[in-house]
């Protein structure tokens, strides 16, 4: 994906063409903003997609877990992937059964990832991960040992063969049905964090966690 | 995947074993929560993997979409399919960065699936895909034509191998970390409804949308 943005066959949005963006900071942005994603991978001829954490570091998208873990023993043979991260925005109910759909901000990357050895750009991509979730978190915690580190496979997938599809505004309702005596709208969706669960006794003077730190799920 | 659901060496929980859960009930419970899938499949040795609608029938996981799509088409070739479903629960922050983790519950399926051409079957599945996101909608707005039932593509996956994971509960922390001066705990999340924007005018007594009615998102 070049800033000027040219899909390649591969991910060229084919249905609903106009719901394909291909510039850059467009992708950026939807993986900034999600932190899930599902991983497509090929074993035996048979497809897998696994959820699982990330981040974004520069132009890559950086995946983790632990070294045994079959997705990340597959990924690191330099196997064909795909990553797709979702956010779904809302419903979109119209007067049709026909027209029903939903406001969404998808993005897809096909590559192959490379593994992360170096041990200060893997305990950097640690960094990213955890402060993507909860900025500043990386900074208050304890951080790995060089145990946890070795038990830890870091994968970077280059955000290079990418493109992103938008769904979004009112239902498109055909002329013809716009008198039905039915409501029709979005109904916009968003994840929401509720009140913090504390996990046994901190010592005194030590802070509480405040929601505000969470700034995609306000 | 039976009643007293023996795993596949396919779909047997590697990592994490005990997050492993086979029977069918608590599959169906996290399939019926959710409404968005992520769908896995190859062409040309590529992996894809694309976000789209789905409704449990049954013991058939529905999928469809325009006749036309890649995915679609692609599937309809009997081709072996991943779908999973996943459903983010909470933020765990425990003490040490290696610790942190994200509750969820996530179910995965395999298998190929047989285009539904029957027309009553088909108009049923399109029943089961609007009322499983509004509870109810079919009934009142306008019901697919001939010409749009042509156009829609309908599939079903059996939900027979399949497995859900499911992580829960606290950070689980190391021993020695337990006197941090960090806040450690869970922070739930949840997909949560906000305020119907409606589209375009309704006749006179038309009720608007009851927001009550999206049991899941409240």
């Amino acid at each position: 994906m070049s800033e000027s943005n040219a899909p390649t066959p591969r991910t060229r949005v084919v249905r609903e063409a106009q719901r394909g963006i291909y510039d850059r900071d467009a992708a950026y942005k939807i993986l900034d903003e999600g932190f899930i994603c599902h991983v497509g991978f090929v074993m035996e001829e048979q497809p897998y997609v696994i959820p699982t954490g990330y981040a974004r570091h520069g132009n890559e998208l950086l995946l983790h877990g632990s070294s045994a873990s079959r997705m990340l023993r597959t990924l690191r043979g330099s196997v064909d992937v795909c990553v797709t991260v979702t956010l779904v925005d809302g419903l979109v109910l119209a007067r049709s059964a026909f027209h029903h759909s939903v406001n969404y901000r998808s993005v897809m990357i096909l590559g192959k990832a490379r593994v992360v050895s170096d041990p200060a750009e893997k305990m950097d991509a640690l960094r990213c991960f955890t402060n993507h979730v909860v900025p500043g978190r990386w900074e208050e915690v304890r951080q790995p040992t060089e145990a946890e580190l070795k038990q830890t496979e870091v994968l970077a997938l280059p955000i290079e063969e990418a493109s992103a599809k938008v769904r979004k505004g009112p239902p498109l309702d055909d002329e013809e049905d716009m008198e039905l005596p039915v409501w029709a709208g979005v109904v916009p969706l968003r994840p929401v964090a509720g009140d913090p669960v504390e996990a046994g006794d901190r010592p005194p003077e030590t802070p509480g966690f405040d929601l505000r730190r969470l700034t995609r799920f306000r």
